[in-house]
């Protein structure tokens, strides 16, 4: 389908940007859930996970300010990755009053594994964008996020 | 910012599009809340009042569809806007097993004032995006919106 088409007229009246966006965010959160399901993790539980493995190692309260997600929320998923065994909480050698969620080896395996699931159902989501679309698409995001302020 | 910049090295990590797609509609949405409580509604009942209000009678199977929510999910919400006078059920004449929600005349004043307080929230959101680059976001989640399947 090519930019500016809109065949369906139900979405015509989505004439407002955020609803598109939350209903995009819902397509897209719904089919990595569909595909990460696999291997037990839900698209929050791996986007802590991917924050986790990329930095390896990332406090709690900065979590919450790259996700916009409440401390109390952000507690509950590192809560349910821990007990899975795929992140644990360590004494931050700079700061000792502070702990740092940090891979395990398990962890680490399993994101592997579940980044290519995730990969997949956004390849699912974004199927009816070109690639340069795509790219802009991230670019725009990127841009909107960067401006936001955290809670 | 121009498009490209990336100047917050902790978004560097959001590296991918679905997180920022749900980062930026919790953007999107924690706005509008902060806009909408001036007049006692949520992002999520003003998208249910604004389809309801452009159409002028939906049912909720559809509203469902649209908003990529659970009928248990659309149920709630337009108990809640049944109960503050905003919305009704009425018996669909074309379908008579069917009900359709319905704007009340308060809803129709409501929502004029919501759509300007939603506006505004908006226009907060984007505002690191120049007006081309808002329409351009605006088309390709258009497209990705409508390539998805309703639940």
């Amino acid at each position: 389908m090519s930019i500016g088409d809109t065949e369906d007229p139900a979405i015509e009246s989505l004439g407002d940007t955020g609803l598109l966006l939350s209903v995009a965010s819902a397509t897209a959160i719904r089919n990595a859930n569909l595909g990460l399901d696999a291997i037990g993790l839900r698209a929050r539980t791996f986007s802590i996970l991917e924050l986790v493995v990329r930095t390896g190692g990332v406090n709690q309260r900065s979590l919450a300010d790259k996700l916009r997600l409440n401390p109390s929320q952000i507690v509950a998923l590192v809560d349910t990755l821990v007990a899975d065994g795929l992140v644990e909480r360590r004494l931050d050698d700079e700061d000792r009053r502070a702990r740092l969620v940090c891979p395990t080896e398990e962890g680490e395996r399993q994101w592997a594994t579940a980044r290519e699931l995730a990969d997949r159902a956004l390849e699912h989501t974004l199927r009816a964008l070109s690639p340069p679309e795509r790219a802009y698409l991230h670019q725009l995001l990127s841009v909107v996020v960067n401006a936001s302020e955290p809670d």
